[in-house]
């Protein structure tokens, strides 16, 4: 792609190498340009890479310039990225012709570079201390505190009280709760016994962490390992169900297989047990910058699977009014198979 | 306006008393359609008011039926609203001319009713106990605390541990922090009469509350009151002069009179002495649903300010590397006046 246009902050930092809450990236030929505002510029002259920055009060206005001086004809747009009124403004009596290309930032990234793998396994590490220390917090003070709170909770451990972002809000459901794949914390008290679903991730260097787990409100042991143990035999019996559907992904998912068949290494263990039709989402995502890139792991995706993406495992099963249980933890491909971050 | 299409989730809970995260709102001479999937279709007809509400899996598709069906020529969006691939996508294959409006939703919504000035109030009034908390906290165990954490303890408090949702992230800020109109927190560690601001506020019934508060680090007496006492000589000159700027905002507007006078209110207070150029950004904002709403409070707004509208007064002074001042409160205009809500 010769020449590209970016407004998304990530998809700038991944060209840049640093971002910022207002700005307009432009790529012509290979020339970069960093236009941002007054508040910005002095960092950003500091920390982008290979780009000029330029700074303005008018983003948009100092884009069509530099477009008119180098005589741009066409320039690529992610048509997802900018808003109506924008893609006006910026079309407006200029020459260049804007092109939309879907996606086209995301797409460059579904492969990670070594570096990017190690950055998230670093994400994913944090992560994993968030729940640890959650699990304690639980364990100690979490009995008949509310979603709202042990939400709360969340995060405060997952982000090291305000030291680290989070990838996203941290969803934490108990029982019937967790039959929703994108429960809200409402004033439900956690019991004994009760099946508490939690997903959450957070950030290291912009990069997103993304792990579920599914724990029994067990106030001695619980922890937020893979193995678990319920007192509830359908409690039991789902998650294993689920689990066995996430660990034969895991192990048998290799590069070369397209993205729809680790779908289907989740998806036929929970059809076969008759639960096809309360497995309502895909078995996973690309995680990066964002935390929904490619691939898509779905049912319908002909991506072919390479060594270093990375992505979810997710396989789910919710019973509405009841509980539901999802486990998901982020793999990299390497020589060919799933390793979890 | 006889047609118009709404996306935004306050937008359109202003119209249907319910909202969620994927809805697709259409007015056709007053007949409302409610569009949403199935995740929220059961609390959307428990709850949406005149509307009737359509479960779909493709919202725009479901959408250009009905617009086709009604024979509908000409209908109004908001261009920052829709994405530039949503407007494609609706306006693909369908005979509707699709008339972009700016903000239509949010000039609907300036003046507000007696009963949305209530629930303002009752906003204001939990994000004033929010502020109480903290400050509480700082006294006790905010000595030597990093603004991270007192970040993280400013969302504790001011959410009373995530019951209440944020109007947005608080800013909290120590000394030459405080001179960023936009600080992010940093691991800068709280000193013995450190200047700090705090902005912050709560929603209540999806409206927002906004105040900004400046103190010294007094560990034990300080508080977000109005009046303040620094030992630091600048300080104490800074801040009584923005808190005299504020309060002749407060004590003259009237209604009748331009938004832009109202800024001049501010404005002209902070010239006189000097400070013209550190007086970096408008008087104030609107208040509602959204948390940037009309009227926009500065030097080029010909708005006329009526009874009933609410928006903040919020002058500043930032002096770089040193440290800045900012006072904030939301006032409703009642009988003429402005009242702090």
């Amino acid at each position: 792609m010769k020449n590209f246009i970016l407004l998304n902050e990530n998809a700038v930092y991944f060209e840049a190498s640093f971002s910022c809450d207002n700005v307009l990236f432009l790529s012509l030929s290979g020339d970069n340009y960093f236009i941002t505002d007054a508040r910005y510029t002095t960092e950003a002259k500091e920390f982008t890479k290979n780009c000029e920055v330029i700074e303005s009060s008018n983003l948009i206005k100092t884009a069509q310039e530099i477009l008119i001086k180098n005589k741009i004809k066409k320039i690529v747009f992610d048509p997802n990225d900018f808003k109506y009124s924008t893609y006006v403004k910026l079309s407006e009596n200029i020459k260049t012709t804007l092109i939309p290309k879907e996606n086209f930032s995301k797409l460059k990234r579904i492969i990670k570079t070594d570096e990017e793998v190690k950055i998230l396994k670093k994400a994913a590490k944090l992560g994993r201390e968030g729940f640890k220390d959650l699990a304690k917090f639980i364990r100690k003070n979490g009995f008949k505190q509310s979603e709202q709170y042990l939400f709360f909770k969340g995060i405060e451990k997952m982000s090291q009280s305000g030291k680290l972002d989070l990838s996203f809000d941290p969803i934490i459901a108990i029982n019937e709760n967790a039959a929703k794949p994108h429960a809200l914390p409402t004033s439900k008290k956690l019991r004994k016994d009760d099946l508490i679903l939690v997903d959450a991730g957070v950030k290291y260097k912009r990069y997103c962490s993304d792990r579920t787990c599914v724990t029994s409100a067990n106030f001695e042991k619980l922890t937020f390992k893979r193995e678990q143990k319920f007192k509830n035999k359908k409690h039991q019996k789902i998650y294993d169900l689920v689990y066995k559907a996430q660990l034969n992904a895991i192990e048998k998912a290799r590069v070369g297989m397209k993205a729809s068949q680790i779908d289907a290494l989740t998806r036929t263990v929970i059809e076969k047990a008759g639960y096809a039709d309360k497995f309502i989402h895909s078995t996973g995502h690309g995680v990066g910058l964002d935390i929904h890139e490619f691939p898509n792991i779905n049912a319908k995706s002909d991506v072919i699977i390479e060594d270093n993406m990375v992505f979810t495992i997710e396989p789910g099963i919710y019973l509405p009014k009841e509980f539901g249980v999802r486990i998901e933890d982020t793999v990299v491909m390497k020589n060919g198979k799933a390793v979890i971050l």
